[in-house]
């Protein structure tokens, strides 16, 4: 197998060479129900209104083809060292399901068997904690949960979290991840810590916010005027069985990950898994489960056209590359998705906003576009206007339910606000593909601002696991497209280091003196 | 006064063939002390990390006089017609202040005297419902309020509201904004009717969203199955005079705006001010507003190296059409401003995000970028990989403060969490500008990122209504650089349409094959 750059391919230059097309010219009915495909848990990707005909098309899959890249997701799946900047091998699929059915080792131990382990441990615990059974250490039923915890492991379980506020709760949640003080005063200030489970999410065990905020935790806990209040009996871990979180007995229960599953990557693993069960349920936990696995199972598919995650990789990268557009939007039609643009512009950037191949040479193709999004329809009170008539075209990629999740609701003006929602929606994806003249420049609209849709009947447990993976699996695809290595993050490394010399008093002049103003 | 194309003037083609400056090259100790300009609220803006040496800064200097931006600002100030779309005022800094102590008049009224009388009457209901003067309509206190708006109605007043938490609260504070009927649902779960004061707040008092929701939560109280419940004792309308919510009596009372206040431009005025005195009381809100005025005064300076506001605009210009980059990232180190990034994203976007200048004609450059954000340290763990190490190059800005909030700190491992914040912050600064060698191409960080800061003692009252109008200033400021109608919003328009139609059933055969698979 060849891991080449994309500009050396044969097929990218073609789609260079290849006749632009327009949205507005290609867009008709014919077309909305033809350019469709079935995601994992009852999705739909429709890219009805993106600038791609049967020529391009044709050469996208001519350029999967040449690149191997459904081979190279396999290599994944099996076992092999794809992380090759950190020597790791990349497991997440694992985490919800055996796509190829393959054993997988590593560490000397069957991987499969280790994940299933801990979400047997994960099943066990909530279960015992939602019958009483795991009390806090003054006798009182456990009612929140607080996950301490930042990035990977804060962004994808805080934004599945929300998605899911519509469904019956047994626990509920809260989140703190930011160093800044103000960030754990704000949460500890809602807790009541008799009937309250930490958990410390960190896969190194030396994550600085989350030890600092745990000590944070620890010393409110210790000043707490409440009687036998014991934090060991008020904290749980997630981390690596070789992490400092994992030995001593100052934990109630710990629930491991290994270096195989990216922080990022992590929402189907335990650092997901504990957090959500305990919030919801194990069972709608392993819902999550299956939808995403689902999703994994179609992302196998060759033919492009079947293929939804790989289409929607291999369109962003012919945005990217061919038409030049620097970002993209994530612009759900669902209050309960209000955080879920914030866990894929991790997802994507962290994997994709690098210079340099997986050989460690430097690439001369534009990367991972800015990835932002809000929820519609308050996005179009805000931001949308310079997404109509701004002097850049940025694509969309709209997501959209046809039932709301409460299912409370009520007619005014004719219509349910569900209705009005997808109104809306239906609305945006052609104003923004078709636009409209006017006499008043002011007005015109040009159109041409392409736009892809996902959408399925109601956002539950299994189609949000699908949306999950889908995702996932399109940034892993562009990957390989790009020539990536798109699991690890080198970038943030600097930073860390600078950090502690301030924090030690050490650094050049430039370093002192701008710590000297803010320290 | 003169309206010219920013490539019309003989300043930009100099700023176009003047050398590029390095910011590697550049910063050093002497630049960061002297690259600093005083804004209000005790704030200060740093530039000393952008590439910005003297000749281009001259050449930023010949460009404001040339556009003579200080005098657009003035005719603002003055009352002149400056939303030439609409053939409005433009009056939001009046609603803190008189910058120029002239008289302004509009529909006929004195409207320092119109705002100033809606400050009084807001000073008043928050003091009577804060006394229990005013009670909800079964006898009970009003603790929580809850405002319905969407886009201005909603971000702005969210984001300071949010970043106010850390001071004591005379109410809690809840907000409605998305048609989707599960933000309401979510809400209204947490919600005692009997003890809850809705703000209904649209300028035109017919925004779908906002009439939709109110009539979700009056739903809810009527079918509640408390006794004696009277919905107009519980909702109060800020809205403008001619409107249909001004009218009736299904309020307990009204507040006013008018047509001068856009919406993005609305969190001095009544929408802000309604919300935020009943939350913290009137004494702060006047507090936010003293310190936007401090700034608006500030922002009069010609020099422009003394005008924070007028700095920050030129530099982003330069960095836009010079530089060609096309997004820009706020980067609070302050969980406090969790929402502000989304409200400047409105902000700027939702003013510059535009095709056409002031008369109408087609601009032949790139106008506002993409604004995002996220706090830090939070943003390191997540998106900050392709701000180090992306191919593209995204101008940051860095807001952070001294001193924490809530004052509830610990030192661990040898620090206090808030000088671990701005250690990082520091870091961030200086591992963005300088970058770093290494052997492993990929560990090396190429620099030349350039980022500005914005600091204080603490986030006040007073400077974040300093940081509020920096930012609202910069923006009009750029908005004359580009000759654009910073004021209007008409790219909103078309979908509005487009959606009645999907509710009517009409539209052409594309609208109703994707309004199909949504409803």
């Amino acid at each position: 197998m060849e891991y080449n750059d994309l500009n050396c391919t044969k097929a990218y230059k073609e789609l260079l060479d290849a006749p632009k097309a327009s949205v507005k010219a290609l867009l008709g009915k014919e077309r909305i129900e033809k350019n469709e495909i079935k995601l994992g848990g009852g999705l739909k990707y429709n890219w009805a209104a993106m600038p791609i005909d049967e020529n391009i098309c044709s050469k996208l899959q001519a350029l999967a083809d040449e690149m191997d890249i459904v081979e190279k997701y396999k290599k994944i799946l099996s076992g092999e060292m794809m992380n090759v900047g950190e020597k790791r091998l990349v497991l997440h699929h694992l985490t919800r399901g055996n796509v190829l059915s393959v054993k997988v080792e590593g560490d000397g131990e069957d991987k499969q068997a280790f994940y299933e382990g801990e979400l047997a441990k994960i099943k066990d615990f909530a279960q015992k904690v939602h019958s009483g059974e795991i009390k806090g250490s003054t006798g009182k039923k456990f009612t929140t949960v607080c996950q301490i915890g930042i990035g990977g492991s804060d962004l994808g379980p805080r934004a599945l979290y929300l998605a899911l506020k519509g469904y019956e709760k047994k626990m509920n949640a809260e989140f703190i991840s930011n160093v800044d003080p103000d960030d754990a005063a704000d949460v500890i200030s809602r807790l009541d810590f008799e009937t309250t489970l930490f958990i410390l999410v960190s896969k190194s065990g030396t994550t600085q916010e989350t030890l600092t905020n745990r000590d944070l935790v620890l010393e409110t806990l210790r000043k707490s005027p409440i009687k036998g209040l014991d934090s060991s009996k008020h904290i749980v871990a997630v981390t690596s069985k070789t992490s400092p979180l994992a030995q001593g007995k100052s934990v109630l229960a710990s629930f491991f990950i290994d270096d195989y599953i990216g922080g990022r990557y992590s929402s189907t693993s335990a650092v997901g898994g504990v957090v959500l069960s305990l919030a919801y349920g194990y069972e709608v936990f392993e819902k999550i489960l299956k939808g995403a696995h689902e999703e994994d199972c179609l992302s196998l598919e060759k033919d492009v056209t079947k293929n939804g995650a790989l289409l929607d990789a291999l369109i962003g990268v012919y945005l990217r590359n061919i038409k030049n557009y620097p970002a993209t939007a994530i612009l759900p039609y669902s209050q309960a998705l209000s955080r879920f643009p914030a866990h894929l512009q991790q997802l994507d950037m962290e994997s994709n906003g690098k210079s340099v191949n997986r050989h460690g040479k430097k690439v001369d193709y534009p990367t991972g576009p800015v990835i932002f999004g809000e929820p519609g329809t308050n996005g179009q009170h805000s931001f949308y206007q310079l997404l109509h008539q701004g002097t850049d075209i940025v694509p969309l990629q709209f997501i959209g339910f046809k039932n709301s999740q409460y299912g409370f609701d009520i007619i005014t003006d004719g219509s349910y606000s569900q209705t009005k929602l997808n109104a809306n929606l239906a609305a945006q994806i052609v104003a923004f593909a078709l636009g409209k003249d006017d006499e008043n420049p002011n007005k015109v609209f040009e159109g041409e601002r392409c736009s892809s849709l996902i959408y399925g009947d109601k956002l539950t447990p299994e189609s949000l696991g699908a949306l999950l993976a889908h995702f996932e699996n399109k940034v892993m695809f562009q990957g390989f497209l790009w020539n990536l290595n798109s699991f690890d993050q080198e970038g943030v490394q600097l930073g860390k280091v600078l950090a502690k010399k301030v924090l030690k008093g050490e650094g050049d002049e430039v370093l002192k003196a701008f710590a000297g103003k803010l320290i």
